[in-house]
């Protein structure tokens, strides 16, 4: 009978990242180079005010050397929020650079996220521990969570459990939320007198956490090379076939990153771009109007077929349906106990219509029954809709037949139009790592190590360069203070982590947008295939397309 | 900018694809050995009668020898039916095979499947023509269809067509159905005095032609492990996040061969076999109770989480939503012109669920409201619901909500219930041939040229001992006659190949079966990974779990 551990699970156990080779020696070997100082994303006064000890230093940049330290240290590790691939490297990473630079180190995993920090639940990791882990997709090695560190009895409670195991460190690997959680840690420790360097890993496969020092977040290259993957064989499938459109929905909440690298591997017919949505001020009828056009001229050229990209967050970068969700927000939060809205959905329905304002209203009426629903549905633990959970393909397979009908009685449509819809998510976000990503989240880990080791607090792990072959990558700490800004969560104002949406001066949305009307009617699909570990290194260890353009700009 | 081809499939285009001895020389150096006579899948007296010319014959082995026929041949080939990887490497092999055996001859294909023949719509295929496409995925060099060919009208215009282009031979490359067109046509051409050789080729995804002689269609080895990858991947995401259940829906309509490959390669927690099913007649209840019940001792053993895998014809299998669905075919069909059944989807149901018997209305009344739209939805060209369009995988997470609420209500379950579905088809039957089905298709294809160029007409090319490396791979002739039996097809019975369903009996199943519940409670999960094309055999050259186990009974 078949074996628990796949063949190529067993492969990938015994691969060795590669890492540029500052990484390689561990912290034995290098020094850091401080830059100018640093400022912060906006907001720098009240940023400079809430994080006194921590704001201001520069970007850390790693060179050979000498290291500063003796001795074995503790650290603990915990992953949050969304899985990403390459999270497990990143801990064999962290374990292994511990282990090279300070012999005789140890290294616990929190568990279930920042919640196994704050109820000090724990495993040790030991290279036993590790070794079924290598290379391989999800965070069930130690779990994760998306608990956010918040009150005083929150940041006490850390500390408890860090002195309670006597740690040196806490290196954080999360997205925007996580490491504002680590930036205001570490602050707390410094202000505190505690002596635990608290590091930050960029993790997110939605591409969000970019730019001042960062390139990508690890985990995006094989989530877009996955649905990409996908996307391509859809566009294989929409061309053989000859009579489906095909809506897939790619995740991606609050940035389209995840979209338009899909859109740039596959050269689909179609791919909204949340970002532009918002920047034009489009209305759905809009947005449905430009797929409509393609899907008729399309037709018009004999092609009853063609595939359509939309990003998870899309209705909430269409001005009216994003001020209308933040309307039923607030009346769901405000009428949270009223019997109406706990009963079904018909009934809750007409009493948060009542509520909304006229124009929200109107809005919220002419949408499709079951996306009404959805929109009505239990709210996230912040009091969010689950755009997830929104049919938006489903939304806008509707509104584009709608349309085309209204065409077809007034004569200005001749042909079929036939939707499936799909969503590409957990497949990509669990999945093992490429190449380029088991090499990059096995590198941060071990920069992770270095910098806890050298007691370089309130930093986020940087390796840059990674459009070059690993052993060209650079290393550095980037101040947390420098990425972020305030915004208003809750209603209150709160420092935080700034999100990197699409920039559309940016190249990968300039490429976009140049070739766009091409792909449209054009068939210029194109067809990634699967991820592959060996082979030519064009195949095997290919960069994302975002990551090429972006890098090729400098 | 990125080029329209993708490094990857760059690479696959110059793969040369591994044949045995035998089909590596072409028709210039085999020779023939005839079995002993066959008779019928069933209904061996009526196929007889049928068939009067072409039946009976013994399946012709492949061997060393000198071989029949000189000069070059004209030979054309269609794709029918749903995509499946590898029917462009079909068509490479075929006219690699054809210029091999016969310099000088031509290749024709067919566009859009047997509309395509009957119509005579047709391209030359040449060696440049078919370079951009070997080894890729899709039917799109020259297109697909699901026309029958049937009436006199149709051999006709089939003959017509052939004699026109002064064909010798003709390749269908199909399912069930256009095999059975292909059987068909040979008979036709043998009763007419017509000298083209008509040639099958096995295809489908779905794994149900097999047996006789056929070890399995090209395409299933493809699209199960891409299928296997992106459960392995959910497989992954749901142990980590532990927080959801992955309803999955796949592909396999008739037979459920995929999802019980998927759940070999995968170990999921729950995985619904339809010949079971109906073996054991159970009802819509029952099948839920069965999941049910794994959710209730997950969640007692605080595993929140699980993955259950639905074949897409599930509901069919069912005995009492099969007659159900037979019930509304037929109500539909006889009231197709009704306004109550033109009207919106409301008042078609409770027209439809009027005529309805007392027991079919009493299911059809049981069933979630949207899951009794899509059961009156457009049929397709033959009548039938559209059950990929039918959401099973929701229905099911519903009904087991449902279970779940009431034994909470109980105080007989607690934990959480909080499902996710997924419907995994189109990406996966489009996708880029692994190298087993790149090989095998290939090897296909120049068998297809060796009993084309031979005249060894009405035979479906089997190319076997496939569990072995492909230097080890046989190849033989087998009378499509000896593959059919009667079925009722639109109230008249009809000659068909008959469908392959899983045996429960079979090696395949008894695996299953006998860890199916050690995998319900443990997380036995197994994580296959993507599609390799380089690296250890063990990871570029495996063959699918339902292969491997068949083979190894022999």
């Amino acid at each position: 009978m078949s074996q628990d551990v796949s063949p190529l699970e067993t492969a990938r156990l015994s691969y060795a990242p590669r890492v540029p080779p500052l990484l390689a020696d561990g912290a034995g070997h290098v020094a850091f180079r401080e830059g100018p100082a640093t400022g912060a994303a906006g907001h720098a006064d009240e940023i400079r005010a809430r994080f006194p000890r921590t704001y201001g230093r520069g970007i850390l940049e790693l060179g050979p050397g000498v290291a500063e330290g003796r001795g074995p240290v503790h650290v603990g590790v915990a992953l949050c929020g969304g899985q990403a691939p390459g999270g497990h490297n990143v801990i064999a990473g962290l374990h292994d650079g511990l282990l090279a630079a300070r012999p005789g180190s140890r290294l616990t995993g929190f568990l279930g996220g920042p919640r196994g920090i704050l109820s000090g639940r724990y495993r040790e990791l030991t290279a036993q521990d590790l070794a079924p882990y290598r290379n391989t997709g999800g965070f069930d090695l130690i779990g994760s969570g998306r608990h956010k560190i918040e009150t005083a009895s929150d940041f006490a409670a850390c500390r408890g459990s860090c002195e309670r195991l006597g740690l040196n460190g806490l290196v954080i690997v999360g997205g925007d939320d996580s490491n504002t959680n680590a930036a205001l840690l570490a602050e707390f420790f410094v202000s505190q007198g505690v002596g635990v360097t608290v590091v930050g890993v960029p993790k997110t496969i939605d591409g969000d956490i970019k730019g001042r020092g960062i390139e990508v977040s690890f985990g995006f290259d094989t989530a877009t090379k996955i649905y990409s993957e996908l996307v391509g064989n859809v566009c294989r499938d929409a061309k053989s076939a000859a009579k489906y459109w095909h809506f897939i929905k790619l995740m991606g909440r609050s940035a389209s990153h995840v979209t338009l690298e899909c859109a740039l591997a596959t050269q689909v017919n179609v791919a909204l771009i949340g970002e532009e949505v918002r920047e034009r001020g489009l209305t759905l009828d809009q947005v449905v109007g430009q797929v409509a056009d393609v899907v008729r001229r399309r037709a018009a050229a004999g092609k009853s077929y063609g595939v359509c990209l939309v990003p998870e967050g899309l209705v909430e970068f269409i001005p009216e349906l994003g001020r209308l969700i933040d309307a039923l927000n607030r009346v769901l939060a405000e009428h949270a106990s009223d019997p109406s809205v706990l009963s079904g959905a018909a009934e809750r329905g007409s009493f948060v219509g009542g509520k909304l304002a006229a124009g929200d209203r109107r809005v919220f009426a002419a949408l499709p029954g079951g996306i009404r629903s959805q929109l009505l549905e239990d709210r996230d633990a912040h009091g969010n809709v689950q755009v997830s959970r929104i049919d938006t393909e489903q939304l806008l397979i509707l509104k584009v037949a709608e349309q085309i009908e209204g065409w077809r009685q007034a004569g200005e449509f001749r042909g079929t139009f036939s939707a499936q819809g799909h969503f590409f998510g957990y497949e990509g976000r669990s999945a093992p790592p490429s190449n380029f990503d088991a090499d990059y989240s096995y590198s941060l880990g071990r920069l992770a190590a270095i910098l806890v080791a050298s007691s370089k607090t309130g930093y986020l792990c940087a390796v840059g360069n990674l459009a070059r072959p690993a052993r060209f990558w650079t290393a550095a700490g980037i101040p947390l203070t420098s990425l972020m800004h305030m915004e208003t969560r809750k209603g209150l104002s709160a420092p935080v982590i700034a999100k990197a949406l699409v920039r559309l001066d940016g190249a990968p949305f300039r490429a976009f947008a140049e070739r766009r009307d091409d792909w449209a009617i054009g068939d210029r699909y194109r067809y990634p295939g699967p991820i592959q570990y060996c082979g030519p290194s064009t195949v095997s260890r290919g960069v994302n397309e975002t990551l090429r353009l972006e890098r090729e700009k400098i």
